[in-house]
């Protein structure tokens, strides 16, 4: 029963046999092995962008900071959901690569900014006065951090609001593939069409040991984001472990059947969920997080039978201890485990 | 013919095989899995250093710059030879990762620093005077980068140094096992023995994908080594995949196996080298580095027939054009290739 | 009628005098002239703090951005108003300095930070989990951005929450004096006594030409202060300047006296504008400012008559078209102008 | 018998008579008062660069620092003599303010770059490599570190090395006055037509209480600076005091006058010394500084005498104790000094 994140599951199969078959003689290193020119090609042809700079690191911080200082300034704020991952998870990633850049919260109800929220944010902004920050790139998240997933008209909103004052939007698409699985976008309309700048295309949470492309659809600062990825040791020289995890995600769609796996799986849970009579589902689950709460004793019972997933004590409306769970899926997911979890949870 | 660097060859089969054991099942992330305690175990042993902090990340530069900063201070100087990788080949990390320190040139006659003048160069500094930056530490490398090895009574006289000024050493060990093997010492011996307080242990050269240990042997700087780690985008969630690496490394002796057939294969080609007339050996060669001129139609030769290393135009003494070659050997080199090559610049 | 700030008027001519007398003859640069020792000396004295460390920069967000760097770290936050300078007005300072280290607003009812919201905000930060900013230094303003001014207990309180959790406490008293005067408190009664670590005692707004003191009650930073002071251009060669300003400043009270001056006019000017029907009062005036909103006709007089503020177009509750004003007042406010900005508001 | 720097001696009259005079009613703040007009049109006026864009700031070490950050890129060399100020003098300004550039020395017999060693400096570069810092700004001292100053035709050449490479060059001219008269050439020869695209236009260490106007010849990176400036610390709330300094500077040829007076006082000085037999020339001296060597007792006798100057010990070729000196004159030095210390020497 582990419902602890996406990233606690093993690697599938297919990318394991790729990186087998990928050991074999000698490769150029540093990402210009020919693996990596097979991956641009992949990626710009899956996102319908033949211009885009396409880069491999093994890390989501690192995709999302690196992105972000390329598209940003020092002296810019980054407008992103009060509860977004480069505000909480990252140990202040961005900051660090940009130089001092300050994360500019919004309102997000389940860590969905709203439009109108973003853009009186962006305001707000004392632009043109030496005294302030000034505007800098906008970072979307999804699926966000709550387990919900923006419609395509959602992100042209926030995009077009970026826009509006010429800002560069990033999306940190940690968990690209299960937003995408929702609304059967294509990747284009979901990304660059919908006025998306650069993304963290996420293969880490999706079956991947550890590998995420950067994707600028303007190549302007391409060289750039090559010079801060050398600088801050995220080039890697056996570049082509990279490459082969990545061309193997992307294979015979993957990529998008593990995240339909993940996403039927969180679905089957937070269907049993919303039928337990002391289980509140905190969040709309679109993906492949559901966020819920339950009484401490259920718990309990639930520790004691070895289920891991995050969780903190917190009390509900009528001061009744209860628990906040973030129960998470992967592509390995198991119906019997999820079943398991809601038996015992029902009590 | 591949000598163009220990990271174009295969990872070893034993470590592939590892890395397939790994993918079993569930783990926690980001460095709490079981098996980097075992990896933490392991190396502390392996250096008698019960109290050593340990810790993985995937990339040399990386590995170096975090220790560097953590050790020192944005205000002070990083004493290092001339031609060290850290000042030629990391795109300027440690000025990044440490907020600006400034890396101070010692002459290092075959890449390796001389007491003396170490001693002078830090003498040199302002210390204590307001205007200039301060001292901090002292960064070897072994193997150096022009392919010798510093031997013990050296490493212990340049840390002497470093210590007459209270001053941190630390030890690029990018290539540690093949050092190591060069004069048998052991691992503690070669490290804080001889005065080194935290070393770049390497395996990525050294028939791994892409993990290297940060070893400090006093702890007292773990935690903040920790948060730069993560801070920067070098922690891994998928952690598990580092220490299965590093586990089969170690395991019965793979690594020093691994350097010595480096290594063997380096001298065989040294060896084959000093008996050609228009070869000139450059450097001592202790390791798995060789660096030679020759003239240039040999290297063309060496070209049409498919050689690859990394080479630049010089002229001799003469000023005959001349080309100077470094040619590294990794675990997998063949005597067939050495010897090919051989033959083909023999003429 | 110059409202805009305590910025905008002259300096006291004591203090120009004392400028003129400085400028005879040699004296040491950097510092170590023997005007410093004096400044050094007032100012322990002054504070009743016999070790503390002392040092003169010329911006308020100069002395700010040193001390918090000097007492934080790059992976920690900042705690502070939501309407901070530091957050604010500095472009970023607190960021550049410290290498990216977070600020973390906290609730402040007319910019006051209210004991209980500045710890849930230190608890809720992730201490010790490696993937959130660490807890940091926290940092009050008094006088406030809003006019309002901390009571001693009110100081007591919010650094107990601070040493409940180990973190230092900055002051930034750019209005020091402006503040002190309005409890008649001793200096280290507002500071030290109460808890706090370090504070930017301001000159520049209360007469002097662009002179603050960064002083450290605990001295073990000292000397990484002077270091962060040199490298960022701050330490000034022809530092007699400096203290000279200083030194006037503090002699026979001059900046009591100009700090009551300022207060003064201040209270006349709120005391009028609380007795016009069509003006409201924003916040609680303490000291030398004071925020209020009256109908746009008003304003539009007032800028006819040539009155000098900073403003922002506001609705009140019924949606009718206001200005929201900030009004400071400094040591040479005249009564003249204050009367007269009433009659014309008035209309 | 003051030698120890052009920055110890007094102001002049006449600044400081500005400095009163400007400390007359209310004046807008952060150099938008009309004096900052007046400034930015006399510098223009002088450079005969009507597009330049003016700043000022009060240090020499911030000066320097925010034009190599707005000039260069945090993964960039900066080209400077191997005994620059930047590099020796600044406790690391330019590696903070840039986010971590690497300065890169160059050969400099006095202090002086040669046009060759600059580019094979810069042509060893690994330009368009992802693994070495990238080409960026050349920075040029004059009146040099060692007392030098550079003809017009070496600043042409050194800028034609750069403008070979299309890399920005920076003039550090703390002391531009007094290499300005040197050579009666005009302000827009020695920078901007000569090759010069940013200058440090100093006034601090000629006569000034401390103000250096950042002058760029090309506005486009405007805006960059002044948030650069503001995040740094760097702009002044009462600017006013800065640019009544730099109007008084520039009021009829004071700037120059002093210059002359204190190059004129080095020639005696150095004329004098150069008649005494034990006192050797270290290195040419063209404008107010001039280095020199001689045996250890008669520098006891000045120091005995009250004189000052930074020295350090040294040998001669025969193993001689002697003392090497830096003597430094500012406009206010006297004769009668100048002689008695000659007197004093002479033994």
């Amino acid at each position: 029963m582990h419902f602890a994140s996406d990233n606690t599951g093993p690697a599938h199969p297919q990318v394991m046999q790729a990186l087998m078959d990928a050991n074999d003689g000698y490769a150029m290193p540093y990402g210009v092995e020919e693996q990596m020119d097979r991956v641009r090609d992949r990626l710009r042809a899956l996102f319908e962008a033949p211009d885009a700079a396409v880069y491999l690191v093994a890390t989501g911080s690192a995709c999302n900071a690196l992105i972000l200082a390329t598209l940003g300034q020092p002296w810019q704020a980054i407008y992103c959901s009060e509860v977004a991952h480069i505000e909480e998870d990252e140990c202040g990633a961005p900051e660090f690569f940009t130089g001092g850049a300050k994360l500019a919260l919004v309102d997000a109800p389940d860590a969905m900014m709203v439009p109108g929220a973003l853009r009186d944010r962006i305001a707000r902004t004392d632009q043109g006065v030496v005294h302030g920050v000034q505007r800098g790139p906008v970072s979307l998240t999804t699926v966000t951090e709550r387990g919900t997933v923006y419609g395509l008209d959602q992100i042209q909103a926030l995009c077009g609001v970026a826009k509006d004052y010429g800002l560069p939007v990033h999306l940190d698409g940690a968990r690209f593939a299960n937003a995408l699985v929702v609304g059967n976008h294509s990747p284009a309309d979901m990304t660059w069409r919908a006025g998306v700048d650069a993304v963290s295309f996420g293969g880490t949470k999706n079956g991947l040991l550890g590998v995420e492309a950067a994707i600028f659809f303007n190549p302007a600062h391409a060289w750039e984001f090559e010079l801060r990825r050398k600088r801050s040791g995220h080039l890697f020289s056996k570049h082509r472990y990279l490459s082969a995890q990545m061309l193997a995600y992307l294979q015979d769609d993957l990529w998008l059947d593990m995240a339909r796996a993940a996403n039927a799986a969180c679905a089957r849970l937070r269907d049993g969920l919303a039928k337990i009579d002391h289980v509140r589902l905190d969040h709309p689950s679109h993906a492949n997080i559901v966020y819920c709460s339950f009484p401490r004793a259920a718990h309990v019972a639930l520790k004691d039978a070895g289920a891991q997933f995050y969780s903190m004590d917190t009390l509900d409306g009528d001061g009744a201890q209860m628990v906040r769970a973030r129960l998470v899926c992967d592509w390995s997911a198991s119906d019997t485990d999820t079943d398991r979890f809601l038996d015992i949870l029902a009590g």
